[in-house]
C-alpha cells in the first residue's frame, strides 16, 4: 500500500541492493575481436579437483578446469564495479551509439508527458536525479539493429552478442552429448558475428537496444540462440514502491532473467521506470497502454492516438527497449470471445477491445501502425506484437478468437519489417499439452519465423498457487518446439502481485524450462553444465553441486537442514541414504572392484575424461577469457 | 537424528495428525450396484453462485453445482470418522477377501525375522498395538486380482475401482472439451467394472492390494485410467521418527498422493511400516532389499536369496502392496555402467550390482524368480520391476545398460503374468525431453503394455533445490505418452530426505504434471475441474478458485499476502493489478457492451451454461452420490 502515499525514495533501502558474487563464481570478461572496445561478461564457477586413484593406486588430486556460464547479473555481482542507483550503471554502449553517427542528441524530452513530469516540483524526491538529454535518429533513416543488419554491417552489439551465446561452448567437446531435435533450428557450434547479423537482418532475431538504452548488455532473442526468458515486474495501484521495482529487477537478473518488463500500474510509474532502465543491464520491456489508460483516468474510452503516441515517445526517451503493442485486436475479432470461458484476460487486450467497442471503430494501434512504426525506428526500440485474445483457461485454447489475431500479427510482422523495424510475437496463455505445438508451427509459418515469445502456458488451470510450474512444463515444451523467450510467471500469477521470494522462484523455474529446451534442441552449449553438475554430483563435491546448479544458495540450504556443518560437505553420504545405503558410493565400489576383475578399463573413464578437460583448459581458456 | 534414539512413540505427536476436510469440500460417497458393501469416498467442493443479469437487467443469483473430486485421502478428511492411529483405520476390505474363501488366517507370522521382532521385549513401546494374524492364500492358487479377473471375476475392488475413476466425469457434459492425444490409450467416458475386469486381465492395468491390508482403498493404475502418483517417505538413519512417517503419509494423502512408497533404510523400520501400513488407506510400496541390507550389516554380499526370501514373507505379512524388485540387474549388464557419468545411481540396483560382482554370479533375484512370483501371489503382491540401471543423469540417459535391463523386464513381465502374478515397470530418472518419448515406446513394446511407472524424468541436472520442477516437466510430457504412475520427486531430491513441506511441494508438482498428462489424453474426467475453476476466476469467486485448485490453503494464503480480509474475497479485482485494471471485469463490460449493440447473443453464454449444469445436478446429482 506503500506506493500511494510515497514521497521520496528510501536512502537506506538503496543502499542495500542485493550485491555480491554467487558462491564460488567470479565475473570473467571475453574481449571482441572486431571491436576492441566490446567486453562480454561471463560468470566462471571454480571446480573442488576430483580424488581419484592414479596408476599404482594411489590416490591424486586432479584439477578440474572451472565453468564458464552465461551471465545476465551485470555489474552487481562483480565485486570490483561501484554501484551507486542514484547515478546508474555504466553506459559504455553510449560510444557506439555516437559513433554511428545516425543520431543526434535532442535539446530535451520531446513527449508533452516528460516535460510536465519533470517541471513537477512535488516529484522532486522521488526523481532519478541528474538530467539526461534523449538521442534520436537524424532525420528519417532507422537506426535499428536490423537497418545495421541488412546493410551488411556488424555492429558493436552484434559481435557482443556473438561472444556472450559462445559461453561455455569452447569448454565443452560435446562428446557423447546426445543428439536434440530442433524442430528446423540450426544453432551453429561457433556462433560468429556475422551469423548473429544474419539471423536480425532475416527477422529470425532481435536484439531489444533502445538507443536511449546505453546501461544495457546486447543480447538476441532468436531460436537458432539459447532460449532466452522475461521477468515481470512493477507496482499496481494497492503495492509497491520505487525501491521494491528496481530491487525486483536486480534481483531477477540475479537468478538469470535475459529481460525484464516493467509492468506497472500503480503511481509514479514514469519516475519508477527511469530508476529501473538507468539500473538494468537487461533490455527493458513495457506495455505502453497501461500508462496511457492511467494518464485518461482509466476510461478506455477516452484513449486517443495522440495521447498513445505521446506516450510511447515518452518511454522511447527514456530507453525502454521493447514495447508490447496490442495492434491485432481488431473490431471483428472481439465477439470471437464473447462465448469464451474466460473472456478477454490479456489487460492490453481488454482495454483497446472496451475501446473499439465504445467507438465502433478500428483499433487505433492498427490503423496508425506505420505511424508507430517511424516513432519504433527512430529510438530503436523493438515491437513485442501483443497477444491481446490469448487464452486464459484450457477451455479457451487454440480458438477461432486466439489464431485470428496471430495472422493479423503475421501481417503487422511483415509491415514492420518493411520499415527495418525488429519484432517479436506474443503468445499465450493457458494451452493444454497436445495443442501447444500447433501454437508453435502456427506462429511460425504465418509470422515468417519471428521470434515467438509466451506466457508459460499454463498447461492446466488447476493449480493456483503454484503457476509458476503448471506453467514451466508449456513452457519447456513450446521452447523446445521453438520458442525463442519464455515469460516468466511466478507462484503468485492469479493471486496477487509477486513479492522477491515469489520473483526468484518463478526466474528458477525458467530457467529450467529455457535449459531443458536448449539440451532438448541440442544446442551445443547446454549439456556441458549438466554433466558437470552430475560429476560434481557422482564424487560428493558437494559445494561443486550447489554452485554449478542454478541456485546454490538454495541447494546449500536444503542440504544444512538434515546435515549442516562445513564436514558433511566432504562427506560421502547425505541424509537420504545416510551413510551406508549411497548408491553412488556403492557405484564407485562396483567400479573398484569390476576393474580389479577386468571387467572394465582399467583408468577410470571418468577420471580420464577429467584428465583431459583440466589439459584442455590449460591449452585454450587462459587465451580465451582474461579475467578482471 | 531422533530415530536412532527413539524409544517409544509420542501420544501427543499421534493425537496431532492432520485431519479435517479442505476447505469447502465434504466427503460424499457412491455406492455399489454389483456390491453393496462398496462405499466409494470422493470429496465434494461446494461453489457459490453466480451472479448473473436476468433477462430483465436485474440482477439474479444461479446456483453453481457442486464439483466432484476423485479423493485420495482418506477417513482423515472425513469428519465422522473416528482416527485413532494405535488402533489402525476401518478394515472394511477384509470381508471382502475373506468371502472369496481362498485364504486362510495363519496361527501366526511366518518369518523368522517378524517373530523375532514380535519376541523382543525392548520394542514394546514402539509397536503397533495388538496382535493381527496374517492371511496367505490357501493352498497355490493365486489369490491375486490378476487371478480373478482371468476367470471373469468382477470382485468389489473393481467395481469399487470403476465408481472410483468415474469421478466428477458424469457431471461433465464434455461439450467443448478438447480432443485429446493419448497416444494407443483408451479412456472410455463411461468406466464399467467389467472393463476395469479387462484391463487387469489383460495385464494393461494393476490393482496393488495386498490380502493383508485390508484397510485400503481400492485404486487401479494403468493408462487407460487417470495418470496417478506416488510420494516416497522413509526414515534413514541419519533423520526422522515413527510419528514423523506416519504424519508424511497422513499428508501425502491429503494433498493426492494415490500411491505411498515406504523407503526407510533407519533403524525399526519393520515397526514404522506396521505403523503405516495399519493407517494407510492407499497401497503402500516398499523395496525389500533396503530392509535385507540393514539385516547383513550393511555388507551387499552377505545377501542371500534365503535372508531376502524372509524379508518378503515378512513384509507380505504386515499387507505391502507392491514390492520393487530388482531382478533385471544381470551380471552381464554391470560392465556397461563403467563409463557412465553417473554409475548406477538405482539403490537396489547398486546393491545387486556389489552382490553379482562379490560373488560372480547371476543376481539372485533373477535366478529365484519363478520362486518370488509364487510368494507374491499367496498374498497379492504386485511386482514393481525395478530399473536398477536406471540413468542417474542427463549423459546417461536412454543408453545401452538402460535399455538392457528394460528387455529382461520384459521377459520377467511374461514371466509373472504366467502365475498371475500383478506387473508394473519403473522408468527412468534423467531424460532430456527429445528422448522421453523413446522410452515409452520401448516400454510399452518390451513389456507388452504393463504399466509403466517413472521417477519423474529430470530434463536438466542443473537445479538442485527444485528437482520437483525440473522432474514434473519430464513427468507430465511421459504420462501424456502413456506413463500410469508418476512417482514424486522433491525439491530435498540430492540434497536431504524431504521433510513435510518437501511432501507437499513434490505431491502438488506431481499432482499438476498427473492432471496436465489427463488432459492432453483427453480422459473425459479431467476438462470439467479447469472449466469449474476458470469459471468461477472469471467470476472473482475467490474462494470458488481456492478450492477447486489442487491446494486451496496455499491459494488463499498467497491471495491475503497482499489482500487480506474477508472483504477482498468478494472483490471483483486482485493487487495484481489493482481495481481499474483487472481486465476480467474489463470484459465483463465488454460483453455486456456487446450484447447491447447486438453483437453477442442476448444470454451470457457462461450463464446459460451455469443453469443448464444446476438443471443437470438436480435431476442426476442426488440419486448418484449419497452424502454421509
Amino acid at each position: 500500500m506503500a506506493n500511494t502515499r510515497q514521497q521520496g525514495v528510501d536512502e537506506a533501502r538503496l543502499q542495500g541492493i542485493t550485491c555480491g558474487p554467487l558462491p564460488g563464481s567470479r565475473k570473467v570478461y571475453a574481449a571482441g575481436a572486431m571491436h576492441p572496445s566490446v567486453r562480454v561478461p561471463m560468470r566462471e564457477i571454480s571446480l573442488a579437483p576430483t580424488r581419484a586413484k592414479g596408476p599404482g593406486g594411489a590416490s591424486q588430486l586432479v584439477a578440474n578446469a572451472p565453468v564458464t556460464v552465461y551471465d545476465t547479473s551485470g555489474p552487481y555481482t562483480d565485486p570490483t564495479a561501484h554501484i551507486d542507483l542514484r547515478k546508474g550503471i555504466a553506459t559504455d554502449r553510449r560510444a557506439w551509439v555516437l559513433s554511428r553517427g545516425d543520431v543526434e542528441e535532442l535539446p530535451g524530452l520531446s513527449s508533452q508527458y516528460g516535460r510536465d513530469r519533470l517541471g513537477d516540483a512535488s516529484l522532486d524526491a522521488l526523481r532519478f536525479p541528474g538530467e539526461r538529454k534523449p538521442l534520436r535518429a537524424r532525420g528519417s533513416t532507422p537506426v535499428t539493429q536490423m537497418h545495421y543488419a541488412r546493410r551488411g554491417e556488424v555492429t558493436p552489439e552484434m559481435e557482443y552478442i556473438a561472444l556472450r551465446e559462445q559461453a561455455g561452448v569452447e569448454e565443452s567437446t560435446a562428446k557423447g552429448y546426445h543428439r536434440g531435435e530442433a524442430f528446423g533450428a540450426v544453432m551453429p557450434r561457433k556462433i560468429t558475428p556475422e551469423f548473429v547479423r544474419d539471423e536480425v537482418a532475416r527477422g529470425r532475431a532481435i536484439i531489444p537496444a533502445n538507443i536511449n538504452h546505453p546501461e544495457v548488455e546486447p543480447m538476441i532473442i532468436g531460436r537458432n540462440f539459447r532460449v532466452k526468458i522475461n521477468a515481470n515486474i512493477g507496482n499496481s495501484a494497492v503495492a509497491s514502491t520505487i525501491e521494491d521495482e528496481v530491487e525486483k529487477m536486480v534481483w531477477s537478473i540475479r537468478w538469470g532473467a535475459d529481460t525484464v518488463m516493467d509492468l506497472s500500474t500503480g503511481r509514479n510509474i514514469h519516475e519508477t521506470r527511469e530508476w529501473i532502465v538507468r539500473n538494468s543491464p537487461v533490455p527493458i520491456g513495457t506495455v505502453p497502454i497501461y500508462q496511457a489508460l492511467e494518464k485518461v483516468g482509466g476510461k478506455a474510452e477516452d484513449l486517443t492516438w495522440e495521447l498513445f503516441r505521446d506516450t510511447l515517445i515518452e518511454q522511447a526517451e527514456q530507453g525502454v527497449d521493447y514495447f508490447t503493442i496490442h495492434a491485432g485486436v481488431l473490431l471483428r475479432y472481439i465477439p470471437l470471445t464473447a462465448k469464451r470461458v474466460t473472456g478477454i484476460v490479456s489487460r492490453g487486450g481488454s482495454i483497446l477491445a472496451r475501446w473499439c467497442l465504445a467507438h465502433h471503430e478500428e483499433n487505433f494501434l492498427y490503423t496508425h501502425f506505420d505511424e508507430l512504426c517511424d516513432i519504433m525506428r527512430a529510438y530503436d526500440v523493438s515491437f513485442s506484437l501483443g497477444d491481446g485474445l490469448r487464452p486464459g483457461s484450457i477451455a479457451d485454447a487454440n480458438d477461432e478468437a486466439q489464431f485470428a489475431e496471430l495472422t493479423t500479427l503475421g501481417e503487422l510482422t511483415h509491415k514492420a519489417w518493411k520499415r527495418d523495424v525488429q519484432v517479436m510475437i506474443e503468445g499465450p496463455g493457458h494451452v493444454p499439452m497436445q495443442l501447444i505445438q500447433e501454437n508453435m508451427k502456427k506462429q511460425l509459418e504465418v509470422c515468417a519465423e519471428a521470434p515467438f515469445y509466451t506466457l508459460g502456458p499454463l498447461t492446466t488451470d488447476i493449480a493456483p498457487g503454484y503457476d509458476h510450474i503448471t506453467s514451466a512444463i508449456g513452457a519447456a515444451m513450446i521452447g523446445w518446439f521453438g520458442t525463442a523467450m519464455l515469460c516468466y510467471v511466478t507462484p503468485k500469477e492469479h493471486l496477487g502481485l509477486p513479492d522477491k521470494d515469489d520473483v526468484r522462484d518463478g526466474v528458477i523455474a525458467y530457467k529450467i524450462a529455457a535449459h531443458a529446451a536448449d539440451l532438448a534442441k541440442g544446442h551445443p552449449g547446454a549439456q556441458y553444465r549438466d554433466d558437470a553438475l552430475s560429476r560434481a554430483r557422482f564424487e560428493f563435491r558437494w559445494d561443486d553441486q550447489f554452485n554449478l546448479g542454478l541456485d546454490p544458495e538454495r541447494a546449500q540450504q536444503f542440504h544444512d537442514e538434515t546435515l549442516p556443518g562445513e564436514g558433511s560437505k566432504q562427506s560421502h553420504f547425505c541424509s537420504m541414504c545416510g551413510p551406508k545405503f549411497c548408491s553412488m558410493k556403492i557405484t564407485e565400489e562396483v567400479r573398484e572392484y569390476a576393474a580389479a576383475q577386468g571387467n572394465v578399463v582399467p583408468e577410470n573413464a571418468l577420471t580420464r575424461g577429467m584428465r583431459e578437460k583440466s589439459q584442455e583448459f590449460l591449452e585454450t581458456g587462459a587465451a580465451l577469457y582474461r579475467p578482471e
